[in-house]
């Protein structure tokens, strides 16, 4: 029954800590709950980086009543004085007398440092309680701590046989509405969304999330710059934009771009390598790549995908030439396919959503 | 409660009829169950053509308690002399005192004479009691009745990046075990499952349900008869071959095929419309393509496709020239594609499994 009750807690902490998802980077998502003789008495989630932790919040509503009471959090409270001192001292200091845990730090330096300073200072510590639910909320934070990149999602629409567009590469729509809407709230929850070049030509996307203010960074890779100066992406008072492209390709055009406020970054090389270890340093935890199949597949021979999200119709178009979600990975056999791992799916609306993770060693793909 | 019970033995009446599924052509599926006074007195299903009907059986074992009880049919009662006596008349000689029926004939010329003929006998008749389950049972007849073709699916498998082999065709295997294993249970199903040349060299398939003495007929679309001698269909042993090629292809090549066995017919045209005439007259009424991409989009075209199953592995294989399951409709804005309604999916092993139904009215692609 305790235990049901520690499971029970801890949901709610995930379901605290995801109001903040896409807007917490670097930091991860946490939710904090403050139980008092089976009485929630303090809650609270991280809003920000820079802003206060989730423990904080939690504690500063339950008060007194934070005393022997159990305080749930998702991920292990932290112990190291960073913009914010450490969680771990705020809950001794309020008298906490149980403390259960999601999941233990990710980064290998810290982990368990802020349990055990707890475990020293007489408090009761449980560990690992509803941990996959918490390492999921947190995959992105994880993959960044553990790899120092961004955690990579792909996500494309396809028919029911398997094309993005029609041989003419006209695309819309090729999903329900409910399924666009659902791209719209994903985007909310990624600091940067990614396509090429040729998207921009063909498809001239707007890339928000509608819902204001939770607009992604929009991201475009371009080797040439070769990209229409009335594309829907230079518009930067619904979002900002950034253009990455190689060192010297077309000042002018670039100085263009730079006066409608578009941030332009040179990468030498430029790939999708170099862009996540850029957007890494911009302390980004999730990228989510809406590019075309030569990019997509460029983007996971190089491991920038962890995550492919799969939007199915269920409709034909036909084609031989029109294009897929994925170009070439140079796989010449179907048993060299990367199998997707776990993988799940649901219906949205008249269309189905696969998700599932790629292989975390593609060292033939990814010789780098 | 009576209703329910009702709905318990039709459905009951559609599990009895599915065990004969790939039999009966050109006869439909009809199971057929006897209730007195709340018990099950008397069950039967269509075996195959030739054989009794279902109500006989059903009758047969019933023997005298079937005076007064209630029988239940999943398709009127046939009211004509074919290869065997009109039901209606065993069914009122029995002193059947009340009749449900799930669907009316669905010819009209005769819907509606069974069941008048046990009305005027003074029988009480329901009609449409799980309608829906037996419409979708007997979709295949329905269609052949209507329209004078066998109903045609259309069943591929592909990655979750819409791709059926590799860019060097190879494709063993894109699902698992178990998908395959669906696979075959299907092939069981239906009495025909049609390849064009291409599918033939390239993957050199058995097509057979291994299930012994249920692999239907396995038809070989061939404009050129420019194939290997050695391929596995000819094999005439573990399963009969059909081969349709154009008007004088080959004789040479022609005489060897039908000297191990394979039957050649030629046609003129030959195209999907003239393919499924001529296994119309041959009777059936499922047939399975199970081709490639250029004579599945020419299949659909020709309207010789009414549902698509479509086995999604969640891996993924890249590759711009990779083959697709469709190939050109000429389609050429995405507000074109032929939309599948009603769709339905399930897991089967490690896959996904989605079907539908095409649109029915494709006259812009089915000009003629």
């Amino acid at each position: 029954m305790a235990e049901n009750i520690d499971c029970a807690m801890m949901q709610r902490c995930v379901i605290l800590a995801r109001q903040a998802a896409g807007k917490t980077a670097p930091n991860p998502l946490v939710g904090c709950v403050i139980v008092q003789d089976g009485e929630i008495v303090g809650e609270g989630f991280h809003p920000k980086a820079g802003d206060p932790h989730a423990e904080v919040f939690a504690l500063r509503q339950a008060g007194d009543r934070a005393k022997g009471a159990t305080l749930y959090v998702n991920l292990e409270p932290c112990n190291h004085h960073g913009r914010t001192p450490p969680c771990s001292d705020a809950v001794i200091a309020a008298g906490i007398g149980r403390v259960v845990i999601g999941m233990i730090d990710p980064n290998p330096q810290v982990a368990g440092t802020g349990s055990d300073r707890l475990k020293q200072a007489g408090i009761e510590v449980s560990v690992g309680i509803e941990e996959s639910a918490c390492q999921t909320l947190n995959e992105a934070f994880v993959h960044r701590i553990l790899h120092h990149r961004p955690f990579g999602i792909l996500k494309y629409a396809m028919t029911l046989d398997g094309k993005i567009a029609a041989v003419t590469r006209h695309s819309a729509w090729v999903t329900s509405e409910a399924a666009r809407g659902e791209v719209h709230q994903l985007r909310a929850t990624c600091d940067a969304v990614i396509v090429g070049g040729n998207t921009v030509r063909a498809d001239d996307p707007l890339l928000t999330s509608r819902q204001p203010g939770q607009t992604p960074l929009r991201v475009i890779m371009s080797r040439t710059l070769d990209l229409p100066i009335s594309a829907n992406v230079w518009n930067t008072s619904v979002a900002s934009t950034l253009v990455l492209t190689q060192v010297g390709v077309q000042q002018m055009f670039q100085a263009d771009l730079k006066q409608r406020g578009v941030d332009v970054v040179e990468l030498e090389p430029l790939t999708p390598s170099t862009v996540m270890a850029h957007l890494y340093d911009r302390g980004f935890l999730t990228v989510l790549w809406e590019c075309g199949g030569t990019l997509a597949a460029r983007a996971i021979a190089e491991g920038a995908v962890q995550k492919v999200l799969a939007f199915i119709a269920p409709k034909i178009i036909g084609g031989v030439t029109a294009p897929s979600p994925v170009g070439d990975l140079g796989l010449k056999k179907m048993t060299e396919a990367l199998t997707l791992n776990p993988v799940s799916w649901r219906a949205i609306g008249s269309d189905l959503l696969i998700e599932g993770y790629l292989p975390k060693n593609k060292t033939r793909l990814s010789p780098h």
